[in-house]
Formats: structure tokens, C-alpha cells, sequence
């Protein structure tokens, strides 16, 4: 069988993680790399071809999908958009509010040029949002909860480090297990932001800095952690090191809802995530999807899709056949 | 905008589950209830009207999908294929091993007749099933595990009931809570049936009958209790019926893998469900699964499908533009 040819858009955290989930896989091969910067500056693990953005239109014979792993804020809703007329693209786009208008930029781009684009491809968006659909369509009388951490939050980490006096810092989110305990009870709480999570932020400042005034900043901050309990440890940038290195992320998604006479059964669904590295486990379900881009561009399908109307067969390596019979 | 009209074939528990479920959805109304029995003998708490199952066919224009409420090992292998002719059809189809040949039974009669059956809905087969494919697709180097309960198992009360000396009994399954400890740790152990649940029984025996007996037949009972740590408890009638009337169930999926360098980093996927009600629940899915099977119809699909075969999308009640506003 003739394996999934996969260019790589970006070499940062998330490129490297579909690198290594590219070879968990047998159905698919890595074609090239693709950057920004200096092809000649990148230093592929696996040594594929490196190329400059500007040559991708000329592989489009030579890939089947390109997945892209730039960030949402200033990569994805130019790129994505610009290389859904070659290939069929897969992106983890996560600006939520901003999904509609990526959506109907990319999808606009992939219609006319007969290729399919999945886009918000990881886990919040991603499979999270996946299990807020399934819980909606199957309890419909009920109540969703999404929790985030234990895990490492990037924007709250960079607002620290834009602090005067802060040389480096990493921010946790923190489910609070007191409200995880009361909705897994059934019950529909209405949880403040406060109640459901806090924040722990560990902080290398300066020799010298006031680090009073440094955590009174940080507990301030408007829209990062003013809403928050929030902790803030000054440690050494050793220690930081040391113990803060790694990219944990994860997080609950549930549903709980009552059925029946006088609604008195009640029924929780809940969908946990323990990673120990954010942008690998994206990896996965972008490497998933990229399966599914292909297959579905191949049974004459077009435009731009989410998770959301993706079957979910076309995701899993193995044919329906195998699938009912091992797996249902 | 016009409802989808569904039937229910069989008005036992799943049945009654679905008629409330139906309630609880904006887009759907329930148009009959059929029955293998006389009409007359049925008490339908909505009051719907009751027909015989020989009076199907005569409904083919006023019913969009049949819901088929019966039981796996005698009505759904013969009713589902003989109303696959003539409506949309969903089951809860459930003897695992059964199921390629029932769906290739389903199949054919769905394909001729231009119309979408959808097999095997509920939670195990059904959403136990979506998150072992889910699971295995982002995390292919890894392993599944599933556990059921805490949970009453029909089958297993059955077995208890035919034995000499017992008037009634509960049987529940639970997952051994050192096993789940130890897969949520992202360990990968090899665990035998002993070691993932242990089964707890209330029986009520006849006055005077040999308990000791009792115990022993069920505790050796072979597939059904030999492989299990198996509890026995005579409890009173009166008892059973204050406090085990009942039907929980819920159960575990977990998968747990390991992605990037030398697989150093770890991930545990977790899906929970804790239910009041088994079949109720259950209904929820079949509901859901009843809406996508007539949305799919529309849009010209046929043929037998199961959950892996469809988008999410078509289970909730809202449109795409909708769901990736508001929940991806």
C-alpha cells in the first residue's frame, strides 16, 4: 500500500511532535519540512528535506497533506489559508473566537481548489470539544463543565516574563478539586472562574528586583490573574530548570444530565486528559486527522471540516471491517 | 421547522428510556410505539398510539426512523433486518461477537432499500467503542483497557436466578479499584480477568434452601463467576427490592501512551461514565443516533453504519455554523 505523503510546516515544539508521531505510524511518511526561516538553519531530526515556504506550491505533487504547526495568533490564518489551494492542510488553529472567520476563510480556499482543510485539530479545540458535542447530542437535558491543568498555561507564562524584573517564569493552571468533587456529584453548580481554577505561577526575578511589587503586578493583572487565586513562588532559574522544564498539560471535559421520571436518574460523562507533553499529544491528533484529510479529499470530498464532521473511521489507521470487529 | 418522526419497536425499559428521551429533544416527536404483543395490552405513559409489529410496513410514510428497543439474542437479528425495508433503523445491538455478521445482514437490506440503518448505539458498543478508536488513532503507540461497573449486569443476575433454591438476586460487577490506580499511572500491565473487577451478589434464597450450596454453584460458575473474585450476600427480599431496584452501570475507558524521545513522555485518556440508569442512558444515544440517521438519509447516504461511521455533527440538535461558535 502506498503510504501518506506528510510535508511538516514549522519546526518549533508541535513540528517536532508530528515528526516523532509521523513514525508511530504505518501508513504515512514525512516528505519535508517546511520554514520561515533559512532552510540551511534547521536541523531536522530525522533528515527529511528542509524547504523554504516559498517552494511549497512547487511540491504539490509530492504531498498528499501538509500539516501545519505554526501558532494561531500571526502563522496559521495566513498560511493555512494560503496553502489550502495546493494541498490538503490540517491545522490546530485554538483562537476560539476566532474560529468562525478562519473557517470560512480556509474553507472558501479548499472548496474551490477541490482539497479538504481540517482546522482546530488537537484537544481544546479538539477532542474536548469533541466530548462537549457528544455529551450535548446524548444528555441533551444537562449541564457542561471544562476544566484545564494541572498544566502549563504559555500566555500566562510570556505576561509574567513581560514584568520588569522578571527574568524567566512558568505558569500552572490548577483544576480546583473541590469544584471537580461537587459537579462529578451530579449536581449543577454555578462555578465562578475563581472557583474553578487557580493559578501557580514560579518566577526567576532579578538580582535585586522588589519582588513585592513583582507578584503584586502578577496577582493584578487584568485577564490573566486578577480573577484568580494565585500563588507566585520565586525561585532559581536552576531550579526552574530543573523542575519546570517539561510541557504537562490535560484537563476534564464532563457532562452531567438527568433522564427519565421526574429526572431522577442522573448520569455523569467524563473525559480526562493527563499529558505529560502538550504539543506531542496535539501531535497525535494532528498526524489522525492528516489520515483523514487524505481519505476523505480521495472519496471526492472538499472544503474546510472540524473534528466535528469527521467520521470517526477516517482518524484510525485500520477499514471499518477490522474496526467493528476488534474495536465496537 | 418539521420534527423527525420516530417509532419505538418494543416498550420494555429501553423503550420507555427512549420515549423520555424524545421528550427532551426540540426536533423530534414520537409517532408509535410497535409491539410483538396485543396493542391493547401496552400502557404507553405518553399515549401514543400502540400497533402491532405486523402493521410496520403500512407506517412507511409516517414514520422517518425506527428506534428498535428489543433485546440482542432473539428480537434485534431478525426485527432490525425485516424493518431496515422499510425505515431508517437504529438498535443497541450488543453481542459483541456478533456484530459483523448482524451488520452484514443490516446492510444489505439498507443499501436496496436507500436507507440508513445504525447498529450496535448505546455505550458498550457505542461510546465505550468511539473512545478505544479515538484512543488508538492520536495515541497509536499505546494501550486500551475498559472497565465496567460499578454496575448491575443483567446476564449475570440471570445466570443466579436459574439456580435451585434462589427466588431473585443482583448481580453487580465492579472494577477493581488497584487495577485502575495502576493504568491511570501510565504503567502498561498485562491484567488478567481476576485482577480488573470483582462481582458482588445479593441473593434471595427459598426458606430453608442450602445457602452453602448456593454459594459454591455460583462461585464456580464457569465464564460467569469461576475467573472472579465473587461475593455472595442472602439478603431479604424486601431488602432487594429497597435497595437494589435499580440498573447503574458505567465503566472506564483508558488509554494510556508514549510519544517524542526514547517515548519519555507519557498520556493517560480517560473516559468515565456513572449512571443512574443503564438503559436510559442508553436511549440518549439511540435518540442522538435516530437524528443523524435521518439527517444522513437526507442527504442521500444508505447502507448499515455504526457510531465509527459518523460524523459528529449529525447527533446534535444544531448546526455546524453553531457548534464551532459555541463548543469547538
Amino acid at each position: 500500500m502506498k503510504k501518506i505523503r506528510v510535508g511538516i510546516v514549522g519546526y518549533g515544539n508541535l513540528g517536532k511532535g508530528t515528526e516523532y508521531a509521523i513514525e508511530h505510524t504505518n501508513d504515512m511518511t514525512l516528505t519535508g519540512v517546511f520554514t520561515r526561516r533559512d532552510p540551511k538553519s534547521i536541523n531536522v531530526r530525522t533528515h527529511v528535506p528542509v524547504y523554504c515556504m516559498e517552494q511549497a506550491g512547487q511540491m504539490r505533487d509530492k504531498i498528499d497533506v501538509m500539516i501545519l504547526c505554526g501558532g494561531s495568533a500571526n502563522d496559521l490564518p495566513r498560511q493555512t489559508v494560503e496553502l489550502a489551494q495546493y494541498f490538503n492542510v490540517v491545522d490546530s488553529f485554538d483562537t476560539h473566537a476566532k474560529i468562525p472567520e478562519h473557517f470560512e476563510a480556509v474553507n472558501k480556499v479548499s472548496s474551490d481548489n477541490n482539497k479538504i482543510s481540517i482546522i482546530s485539530a488537537g484537544w481544546d479545540p479538539g477532542m474536548f470539544s469533541l466530548m462537549r458535542l457528544y455529551g450535548q447530542a446524548v444528555l441533551p437535558n444537562g449541564k457542561d463543565y471544562t476544566f484545564w491543568g494541572p498544566g502549563v498555561s504559555q500566555g500566562h507564562s510570556d505576561a509574567i516574563r513581560r514584568i520588569d524584573g522578571v527574568i524567566d517564569a512558568r505558569q500552572y493552571t490548577i483544576p480546583s478539586e473541590a469544584a471537580l468533587k461537587y459537579v462529578r456529584s451530579g449536581a449543577q453548580p454555578e462555578l465562578s472562574v475563581r472557583e474553578k481554577h487557580t493559578r501557580e505561577c514560579y518566577v526567576v526575578a532579578k538580582e535585586g528586583a522588589d519582588l513585592t511589587a513583582i507578584e503584586t503586578e502578577i496577582k493584578n493583572m487584568p485577564n490573566y490573574f486578577a480573577d484568580y487565586d494565585t500563588a507566585v513562588h520565586f525561585i532559581s532559574k536552576e531550579e526552574l530548570d530543573r523542575n519546570h522544564s517539561g510541557i504537562p498539560h490535560g484537563g476534564v471535559v464532563l457532562r452531567t444530565g438527568a433522564t427519565g421520571e421526574n429526572l431522577k436518574n442522573k448520569h455523569v460523562v467524563e473525559y480526562c486528559l493527563s499529558l505529560d507533553s502538550n504539543p506531542e499529544f496535539t501531535s497525535g491528533v494532528l498526524v489522525a486527522c492528516a489520515r483523514a484529510a487524505f481519505r476523505m479529499n480521495c472519496e471526492g470530498m472538499s472544503g474546510c471540516k472540524t473534528l466535528f464532521d469527521i467520521a470517526p473511521s477516517y482518524m484510525h489507521p485500520e477499514d471499518g471491517k477490522y474496526l467493528r470487529k476488534n474495536l465496537l
